[in-house]
């Protein structure tokens, strides 16, 4: 039977042997749902970076670029990291070169594992289904508030794990992400805006990307790493 | 208003800055349970080492000595991990020595803090009743199992938070912890026993203390660690 397993924070990853399996990076607020959302309107494949000015720096091989930093989007790049930015005929075909504070940084915590997906509640079931395909060993790599565990990813975590009974849990933070997405399902939106972090967000005035961020299933697609590249399955 | 955060395991500690406030190290399975079972039965103190070696080396010194590593005693040392040993009146006035897998390496991590308290369910109350006395901000800090968040800890933290609503929550990991005490608190023993830990100590006989460690307020009394030392407060 293969496992499924969830890590709270890109600090902890260290401790997960990725070796073998699919890991699916998760930063619901908002960086892998602007993934999803990207790709979903006709992006042809992300690059992710740790930092500005590599990030900046992809302008000069014809790629848009986004940055967020503590939530606000960083002076010179074209994005920022609002999905609704992304709904946009202009990107189609595009290439975008992305820096966020923390879904990035998970990502490159992630290489090592013989696969890497990009997980969201707007692409939720394409994939749990993607995961059902493979059979591979399963963890869910939540990329927290800098190195906080957060509760969006942790939701996020358990309703996959609930998609997803034929897989073993391989340790307690399976059953910490499930109790929190029972507690959380009835009316996600509601329990997340009592949170810390949203909050945080809605002081800067982020509030409709926090509602469209917890839609399900709005883009039936599964996106892969691919040589460094962020792309539709 | 004084804060309260929770840290979910001992990897995440350098986090929090622990500067001026007080830390209540928990380990519920079993370091922290047996350290309030030892003072409570007459010990005068308890001294918390990293490795087995120094541990051994204090047998000179007059000390008892305590050893567990994955779940089990270990050779050579008068103790293991389990709350019963310490029932006992020969460690009436004894000093006791003390290393296990991820108790002690937790209360090494809280180096730092103002004030380092020892938390159980043992004396659940007693810890809630000294919290609120020095209105310090507080981190509760899980000793996890060997790095990974576990059940057993979260619930500690979830049912103290329950019980200091006038502290406020710092990040989402409160709301993580409470919400697991929430699910659990009907019938606590039933929720650890579907655990992963739980079910590594069933493995190895391990089924009283997993009741015992669950009990609460058996012993009111507070534990703080005083240069190195950990006493009665």
């Amino acid at each position: 039977m293969a496992t499924i397993d969830v890590c709270l924070s890109p600090e902890l990853l260290p401790l997960y042997h990725l070796e073998g399996k699919l890991v699916i990076v998760v930063d619901i607020l908002r960086a892998t749902s602007c993934m999803v959302t990207a790709i979903a309107h006709g992006v042809d494949h992300i690059i992710p970076f740790d930092n500005l000015e590599e990030c900046a720096g992809m302008k000069a091989q014809g790629y848009l670029t986004a940055a967020e930093r503590d939530g606000k989007q960083v002076e010179g790049f074209d994005f920022g990291n609002s999905p609704f930015t992304f709904m946009n005929p202009e990107v189609e075909g595009k290439k975008i070169a992305v820096t966020t504070t923390n879904g990035t940084a998970c990502i490159k915590k992630s290489e090592g594992a013989k696969e890497i997906g990009i997980g969201s509640f707007l692409n939720l079931r394409a994939v749990a289904a993607y995961i059902r395909t493979t059979k591979s060993d399963v963890v869910i790599a939540c990329s927290a508030w800098k190195g906080k565990p957060n509760a969006e990813d942790t939701l996020f975590a358990g309703v996959l794990i609930e998609l997803l009974p034929e897989f073993e849990p391989e340790s307690d933070n399976c059953l910490l992400a499930l109790t929190l997405w029972k507690a959380a399902k009835e009316n996600p939106v509601g329990f997340i805006n009592e949170t810390t972090h949203v909050k945080r967000l809605h002081k800067l005035g982020i509030t409709d990307d926090i509602e469209f961020c917890m839609k399900q299933d709005v883009y039936p697609i599964m996106l892969l790493i691919k040589e460094g590249q962020i792309q539709k399955a």
